[in-house]
């Protein structure tokens, strides 16, 4: 995309882990269903989500891959899109994305979705399995069981979730739930039976202090690495409390346990960078970000996710959901960012060559194999 | 200023809508005077006000409105301003401002300062009013009212203020006075009652938590767009408690009612822009920032500001007070960091110049004319 | 170091005050050593901390001095240091560090370290102390009192240390201990005691919140400047505690006692800037922080820094602390980022050569020499 020299070069045909993803609607999205999985806010009467910098994005980035000019109008994209059909659109866009292996988030689904198998599919590439816990502490809940066994069914469903074959790694929403503002320590049982007692009659989502605790240390206990969402979502959460330096007592705690990656973190990307310095369990990505600000702003944010990073601690994520285009700018975003910041770097002898190329292959993938224990990569070229 | 392509000068020539501003103090002010208005701050002794940001941007792009070399000196550039006098001095200015409209604050008077009418018929411009609501519930205080009857005369005389012909919006100052982690629910009668009995027994200005939230609900029920000042200001600031994302619940639970606008925001522009994103009815500028940044810095602020804010949510500011140079400063600090920002992607190809010019108009005034429902401009050619 | 024009120039010529550091371990680091002590935080296994930003700093910036070519593998770069031996690599990174005075906080000293003494000997330069009150407070401890002689104990041991010839300021890491979210007042002296004998019964480090802000209030009562931890650090730090505009209400209640410096600030250099432009009292520096995100990022965080600060409020720190190589990327950092932002404001005619000069040499020494008292500058040249 302009960008050019050897670090560009590098990453442009470096295979992704895209270590922190969902699945694409399987739906054919109408207008209105596209512009709703373009935004994480509300609909705006009279204003279009095409109107945003993602908006622009898709029509300058993604538009060129549906066959059309650069800059097309949004009327032309959404008629060329439905002319190409779902399919056909999911196949360019995974393609184009570059991204071998997919890291799946699989408990998210407010609309029918691919699987991890049939995203993979599409993309020629390999899906392994992220267990959302909440999900699975709402299915316990939603099969019915007494106050009292709730610890212990939890954390069995748990053990089971994580048992089946690809999964690598749990999530929490916690951030979504209660902030990081909680109480540190491992909750005693007797006040996880009274929390459940409350919620299982009350019905709804798991939000409870204590029970969104209970889950972070059942996630600890299952020994696998932990996602955690931070920084922006939708309007669900209160932003100042997922800061996640607000876990700071909470990393203490169980140092020496499981990792913890901070996913997305904006617009606490240098909080998230000073917990991955100084704590040694601590990786964080700069996922859904990267495509909502979009390629021509990625690097601003990936700079001062990098200010002092340790260069192992940094992965890649696209966090794309529903629409096949988000997968394409988040790979894209990240690798023209990244390349930007290196090859600034290596132009003004600040950075070495072969360190940059080991930085940028660390973050597209090498960090995220090391971490869940995924396979070697497969040279991009030989994939095709 | 040195700034070429398209989008600098669509941007030169759209007239602006000053959203939020106030007036210009009547009183030819001398070098104590000058500089106390030159800052937020105190007066720091053996530290002059011309040497921070503002001060070199004065002595930068005011001085040649004042006929004067580029970077004159504090002394030269005072005195050439006694000289030419404040009448000719805030003709010069306000005219290279090349504002269309100011809606302006009236509520905030330290100093006798010029009427909205004042300000506009010096611009060639037109002027709306901004009811400040601290001030009118002060005015309801001050004019003596029971406890019992605080609520209903702080509605009427809300009414009535917002009935004037010219008034657009009303504002808050909830931010000085109380930060906005505030319980976010309306607050039963019984309660506002007795907060009032305690505030006009204390007498002082209105700071209770009871009452601002009593404020805010009122201006949800009078309906017009609410501008809540957000981010930086005086040391009467507590600023880590003026992070507008405290606002969420109260946003949630407003949802469907009025337009919120964020004022300012600065160090978080990014928050407001999350907000902006996910809540329908929320908007937001960064007056005051780009004056006190500069025009050479102002497009980092713009930049941080529009990561992921819809370009129909953001407005032009200057939030100037006291001092003619600041409407000028604002508004050229708008036009260079916009011009910046959407010219070098223009540049990049990485939007379209249409796009660019639809951007630059909506954020120049069609955001603000459209939420308040001012007339179409007048293109700025046909206004001399 | 690539960067040409007179303020480049004028900043390699000028003398620095390095106003906030620390000593270098006296003795010869080995790997594990020198690597512990290029991070604030914990050993990462399997990752090494040259590969940070600050490990390519050193290897970029710090071999060439080693006489290694530029990014130099840290296995050679080790080597070449242990070769050439720790006091001919102190004097080559002291020398080229171009400072003239260090203020040396002598308080903190988990390894044997130089005396202020030593490293200006070292330097050929001068150096001033600071006492860093906690351990004041906790010698009085150790050494025994009784709860009810605490307060009086520790005021005259401060006042005994501050007395020391040299002394030039006080120092608190309250920031360690308990953040900055403290009741501002003056505690009662019954609270102090009771708070005392607590601490002296459970013994440990002072970290009560009622002895720190008796510890803050005696630094009042001392009269000299008081520097003050904030932002980033080790894990110690809840890094969303020590947001300096928590201090506000207690910098409203100490107005027109001492100057009050924030140290480091990172990620807080605005909310620190904000509270330097409306506190008379109140100065900053971005010590720490420049060494750890290097040279090639330092004006990206000046430039934040400087956004609203008035220029006579922003010092120079280096923060260095153990490892001779920091001084020298403190210094080169300062000077490359204040140079890029200086000089290019220059060059796009927004800023006058002269005042870019006299900005430079304010923030460069005359700042700092301005608040502490210290003698005029020897001009570089004649220091050899």
């Amino acid at each position: 995309m302009g960008a050019t020299g050897p670090v560009h070069e590098a990453l442009a045909a470096l295979p992704l882990v895209d270590h922190h993803c969902h699945g694409i609607v399987t739906a054919e999205p109408d207008r209105a269903g596209f512009e709703s999985l373009l935004t994480e806010g509300e609909p705006w009467p009279g204003i279009s989500p095409f109107d945003t910098p993602l908006g622009l994005a898709v029509r300058r980035h993604c538009a060129p891959l549906l066959d059309l000019p650069r800059h097309a109008p949004a009327d032309e994209y959404l008629a060329r899109r439905a002319e190409l059909g779902a399919r056909e659109v999911d196949r360019r866009f995974l393609t184009a994305a570059g991204t071998e292996v997919f890291c799946v988030d699989t408990g998210y689904t407010p609309h029918p979705i691919t699987t991890p198998g049939e995203l993979a599919r599409t993309a020629g590439a390999t899906a392994y399995e992220v267990v959302r816990l909440e999900s699975v502490a709402e299915a316990v809940a939603a099969a019915g069981v007494e106050p009292e066994a709730y610890p212990a069914a939890f954390r069995t469903a748990a053990e089971e979730a994580v048992r089946r074959p690809g999964v690598v790694a749990v999530k929490s929403v916690a951030a979504y739930r209660t902030g990081f503002d909680l109480d540190p320590a491992r909750p005693p049982e007797a006040l996880v039976v009274a929390a459940a007692r409350q919620w299982l009659a009350d019905g709804g989502r798991l939000a409870d202090p204590v029970l969104v605790r209970h889950l972070l240390w059942t996630a600890v206990d299952l020994g696998l690495p932990l996602q955690l969402h931070t920084g922006f979502g939708d309007n669900d959460i209160r932003l100042h409390r997922v800061d996640p330096t607000h876990l700071t007592d909470w990393l203490h705690l169980t140092r020496g346990t499981i990792p913890v990656l901070l996913l997305h973190c904006w617009p606490y990307q240098r909080q998230a960078a000073y917990l991955a310095a100084v704590f040694e369990q601590v990786y964080l990505d700069v996922g859904l970000t990267l495509h909502h600000v979009g390629p021509a702003r990625s690097r601003a944010i990936l700079a001062e996710a990098l200010e002092i990073t340790p260069f192992r601690k940094l992965l890649y994520s696209s966090d794309a959901y529903g629409l096949a285009e988000l997968y394409r700018l988040g790979a894209l975003a990240f690798r023209r960012g990244l390349g930007e910041l290196l090859q600034d770097l290596v132009d003004a002898d600040e950075l070495g060559l072969p360190d940059a190329l080991r930085i940028a292959a660390w973050a597209a993938g090498d960090n995220a194999r090391r971490l869940y224990g995924l396979p070697d990569p497969v040279p991009r070229s030989d994939r095709d």
